[in-house]
């Protein structure tokens, strides 16, 4: 028995991505080939909360793939400050679920006013961030009803991957994509007890998750999720960051979140699993590593043979089931974090 | 009687920020005189640790006082995953107190080879990142003793403010920053019973500190230096993103540290604020506003008078005195934080 809207969400999210590839990959392709006919110098993607999550994949997305530098967007600059930094011959992206925030859509409005070439990738395309792109991607996720997002941020991941393919002209791509949504449902299918594995923790008052790379997106997707269903302070951190200075906080108080997909591996989130170990702190791991799942105290499993440039769609997953596990565990309601609205309207 | 080194390089800041305005304008201006006679259509700033969160302060200076849209790097995409992207054209800045770090020295050495405009921010010019750049910018703070970093900081915020004056050809900037070594004075003389205020909160496992726009860089700098000495988790938040998402973790157990100096009124900022004490999180406040610092459980004074661009430089001395005071009094000794090394490698 599904008994919240954010589990039922969760398990909405194959089909979710599967409506994406089938509906929006037009959309996709004449954004990916206007850009391809006038290539931008840069990117810029402005986004809040979980979108920018979605942002931080596309740092590394655009980055590796497509060759393009890419600045997370500082919104406060084109509205607080009135101060927007020269955009020409940029690609500017706003993500956002309701596409109504007005500081991203004042980035988008900026961009499109200076001539960069503007992108809104949204769940509602008929919303201000909509129509103030010259480009629209819709989510096509349906009503997200729960207040902390899960469909419309795996759907922000393949849009943004979608056009990464589309830019790159790259068929091999679009035939991992297609394979997608069967990975979400084999995650889904491997983390049947996650949730009620996540209950171990409900009297720690902390966490802190790693990651480095293509999921240091994911590091920060499952902070928040966490944070916002279970009132407690989790911090996100690159491995290679982690190592430079607060490691002081690895204690046996303190449980971490390895996300740790194969088949890269990264030494300094090696060092980061071996330190903790020594510390004697909980680990769970996010992998389908089998030394990485076995040394865990909690093993989340992902299907193997997802590429790595497509794993935080999949990594995700068993955090938003951690999440949930973890906020009914400590008596609260993760469809309604307290104080959390589903739109916000900051500027 | 400075007991601990950690203590003494905070109070050597004022000397730093002097040494450092008498003796490095030569090189800012030549670095300025160059990239004025190229300008660049954006900036990659590559950093980790407390030099990322000086980083992230470039991103506001560079973006609202030179129009530069700025990236901070990902150094993974050019160690890792070898695809730098495109830097044509760019301004790409290396920051590192020893300039050690393989990472941070592949971004600026990659950078050159495209031929962008490349500038080391450093302790030790003569290291790998001092010769990989075109220019640089030595800060000459003296050998930092104490792990955790305090007047490189606040050296490395001097530097890029420097450039950023220079680049502006702006006189009266030049006038405000020779005004900082009085205003850091005052500040500490402000703060003497900061130290005693923060141990206080000896009890509790985790901190948030809030801020947005320039101090968005103080609140990242505070988490990371009570994470590093005092071995809490700190988790910083843009005053715009908590109220996306996050809010449900305020609660009385959570102390919410807002750096808010004026004159800038952030509506946010308030709000969070006014969450803060309708929840009952303690709130400690570093600010010059009356109206803030009186509402506050601890207030945290910085002297008035200082322009706004310049206050990540005051604001982070109240918070590296906070952090000194939590870490004796949790037991912890603040010059040598456990499993934390002065010079990290990280690819």
């Amino acid at each position: 028995v599904t008994r919240t809207l954010f589990e039922a969400e969760i398990r909405e999210q194959p089909a979710a991505l599967r409506r994406l590839l089938d509906e929006g990959r037009d959309a996709v392709e004449r954004a990916a080939d206007g850009l391809r006919a006038k290539p931008a110098r840069f990117a810029v993607l402005a986004a809040r909360g979980s979108s920018d999550n979605a942002a931080r994949y596309g740092q590394y997305l655009f980055g590796i793939r497509n060759q393009l530098a890419v600045a997370l967007a500082t919104p406060s600059l084109y509205t607080q400050y009135e101060a927007a930094p020269h955009l020409e011959g940029a690609l500017v992206v706003g993500i956002s679920q309701s596409g109504q925030s007005p500081d991203i859509v004042a980035v988008v409005r900026e961009g499109r006013r200076q001539g960069a070439f503007t992108v809104a990738i949204t769940n509602e395309p008929a919303s201000p961030l909509g129509q103030a792109a010259e480009h629209v991607i819709a989510l096509r996720a349906g009503t997200e009803r729960a207040v902390a997002a899960t469909k419309t941020y795996t759907t922000q991941l393949l849009a943004l991957a979608m056009l990464s393919a589309g830019l790159a002209g790259d068929a091999a791509a679009w035939a991992e994509l297609q394979a997608l949504p069967d990975a979400l449902n084999d995650t889904l299918a491997d983390n049947e007890t996650t949730a009620a594995q996540a209950s171990r923790f409900r009297e720690h008052t902390g966490l802190v998750t790693v990651a480095r790379g293509y999921n240091f997106s994911t590091a920060f997707e499952i902070a928040l999720k966490v944070t916002e269903t279970c009132a407690i302070p989790a911090v996100p951190y690159s491995s290679a960051d982690l190592l430079h200075g607060p490691t002081a906080m690895i204690e046996p108080e303190l449980p971490v979140l390895l996300v740790a997909p194969g088949p890269r591996e990264f030494p300094d989130l090696d060092q980061v699993e071996t330190l903790a170990r020594e510390r004697g702190a909980p680990i769970v791991a996010v992998s389908d590593r089998a030394h990485v799942l076995e040394r865990a105290d909690v093993a989340l499993r992902l299907p193997p043979g997802t590429p790595e440039w497509l794993t935080p769609l999949t990594a995700i997953v068993p955090g938003q089931l951690f999440a949930l596990g973890l906020s009914l565990a400590r008596g609260k309601h993760p469809d309604a974090p307290r104080g959390l609205a589903k739109v916000t309207l900051t500027r």
